[in-house]
């Protein structure tokens, strides 16, 4: 038979969440009664707004009427979000057809991979979401640098250590991490690019956590990033989208290869080529959500969740462990030096029941934290939290966890 | 900035579909008052059932409710989903864990090819849809082998001449000409590739139209196919889905590389790394669609687009065109000897303002073909015939259509 994609050797074996469900079943099968509460994976729990879900049936219900049925879509998205999109969140910063609608961030950016192949250097943040170096890696891409992001560099890379590569990949507010970049933060970034004819992937799936007016919430607000930036966003963690699959990408008009030629026209042609659009249904699921009350519940929810990020990092800092983010993203970043993540992961398992996600999975530099999730219902982070009291209750005992 | 993918470089400059829809707006501009009727692309026309939009408003609904809000859904699909399919198309030769469920047979072709790389050669017929190239070309592929599909050899490719590649593509039945292989056929593609350790990547999305009971629906209906063949599927035209985006793939579990490794861990490795998986809305209407009244409106469907085809091949046939397909495809692939097919298909639509699609859009062995489909408001197509009529009475004039 044909031989393996050579590329897909350079993965290593197992993706960070499947082997956290692994974890958990293994757990469940020697502990059949346990009561696991998952502060793991970034998923939201909360249900769609009635005012989405009343789109999305009224969607439905004009495809199944002759008058009001369509097949494919373009494939770049329906022109009323579009423009909705260009408004709400770019302030006339980005034009309509500067945005592509997707069926998510992840999807995207394993298509930008594809647009940019294999043959270039790429920077990555070290912890970073996984699928930015495993796309990589699947492109054959040998070329990556690591880009150190911890307490002491206040998560943002030093960037003056920084060796030039083709792309910057770029999170804020920072999953695992947590951290949002300031404004001079990203000044310095989209300098950085320029002078170094770099491109920055800019990940904003979390830019509607941003409680702090100083933050910028798209790497546009920052003058000269539409020659140097593409922007990846989402509906999932704005608008609880994650099951009905809804995000766009931006790619300016302005952005150009090295020989002047338009990225966005290589985009266009990836996306019209190996994509069909996103569901027409998630597409006016998505279209309520930004009209003016769909954002007001939006906001709803994503307070909702960082209330919850505000009781676990509380609980979280009476058991003295230093706790990071939280404040602007739906992520916490619980640090245990001198630990393991999965040794970690695991004695709060088999103590606490609760899942959480071990740092490490993110990079080597998230080796010994641990990465707690906003997302879940009350009643479980209430629990979650009557537990972690618990362990508290131990400290000085044989539990690790409270001991560092 | 940075360098171009010099994959991309591969790449005609305008896709097929792209092309044709500038076409129809150039000739709008021209004659502003223009009634096209489209009998191009393959986009479905006929509305949702309503036990379809029933499930998809119940999925709806349970998104928004606190007991029925689900997240991410598996990447692979939903449970349920994936053994209905298992048992309404495959019959037991299939289990559910082999059945991946996408957004569409577009989008798991692009993702197939992320799976298997650059580094390998592949074989596809002449003509085809012009995503298997165009997404091998991205990919980097040279070592491409065309499969001539021509009245002369039945449209199926002339096995002994073709030399061996890693990868065969082969859809049946086939976009554009319409053929449908015989058992015989498929057992010669099967043979062929066991001898030769070739994959065959089997593209069924109109195996819903096949009405002749002699003729396999899947390619796993051929002993031995489990050990060389993927097969890709699709909502979109057995139910009309096209909008709402649902499909699967099937990669059995004793698909193996050269060293014995698995396929479907890499492909369920691919899956989860750079896809969220479809809708869980979509999952919950194809469900419905696979249930037994949903079966019953999809054969009504299909019926109605056979019976398009039925139509248009007889206006076509009186105009002493030879017309292939049609009969168990939704696809008619009329012959224009000596006649390029982009010069037909402007002159048809100057003629009849009729949009059809070039067959040379296809490949090489598409010139001098139009492809027209069956997918179309009844009153459309009965109104294309019409002026398929008065075309007739120019028979012998300028109009060179009808004068081969």
């Amino acid at each position: 038979m044909i031989k393996r994609n050579p590329n897909l050797n350079l993965l290593k074996t197992s993706y960070l969440f499947p082997e956290v469900t692994a974890r958990r079943k293994q757990f469940l099968a020697k502990r059949p009664g346990a009561q696991i509460l998952s502060l793991g994976i970034g998923d939201t729990t909360e249900p769609l707004s009635p005012l989405v879900v009343e789109a999305l049936a009224m969607a439905a219900k004009r495809l199944g009427s002759m008058e009001g049925y369509i097949g494919y879509g373009p494939e770049q998205g329906i022109e009323p979000l579009r423009k909705k999109i260009a408004s709400v969140f770019y302030d006339g910063r980005i034009a309509p057809e500067e945005i592509f609608i997707s069926d998510g961030a992840k999807c995207d950016i394993g298509r930008l991979q594809v647009l940019f192949g294999g043959d270039l250097s790429v920077a990555i943040q070290n912890p970073a979401y996984p699928v930015y170096i495993d796309g990589s890696l699947i492109q054959g891409i040998r070329n990556i640098h690591m880009m150190c992001c911890s307490p002491e560099n206040g998560f943002f890379p030093d960037l003056h250590a920084l060796e030039r590569t083709d792309l910057i990949y770029f999170c804020s507010p920072n999953n695992p991490t947590g951290a949002a970049a300031s404004r001079s933060q990203l000044e310095a970034l989209v300098s950085f690019a320029r002078e170094n004819r770099s491109l920055i992937l800019f990940d904003a799936a979390y830019a509607s956590y941003i409680r702090d007016s100083a933050l910028p919430k798209s790497i546009y607000e920052i003058p000269g990033a539409k020659e140097v930036a593409i922007e990846i966003n989402s509906f999932s963690k704005l608008a609880g989208f994650t099951g009905v699959r809804l995000g766009w990408t931006v790619v300016p008009e302005t952005l150009k290869y090295q020989d002047g030629a338009s990225i966005q026209s290589d985009w266009n042609r990836i996306y019209t080529t190996l994509f069909n659009g996103a569901s027409i249904l998630s597409q006016y699921g998505g279209l309520a959500a930004l009209e003016k009350n769909g954002l007001e519940e939006s906001e709803r929810l994503t307070h909702f969740y960082l209330e919850n990020a505000r009781l676990i990092k509380a609980a979280l800092q009476s058991l003295d462990i230093e706790v990071y983010g939280g404040d602007n993203a739906p992520y916490l970043w619980a640090h245990f030096p001198g630990r393991r993540s999965w040794d970690i992961f695991q004695e709060l398992l088999e103590k606490t029941e609760i899942v959480s996600t071990p740092g490490s999975g993110f990079g080597s530099a998230g080796e010994g934290f641990l990465r707690f999730t906003a997302f879940g219902k009350r009643d479980h982070i209430l629990s979650a939290i009557q537990r972690l009291r618990t362990i508290k209750s131990e400290k000085g005992s044989s539990f690790k966890f409270a001991m560092v």
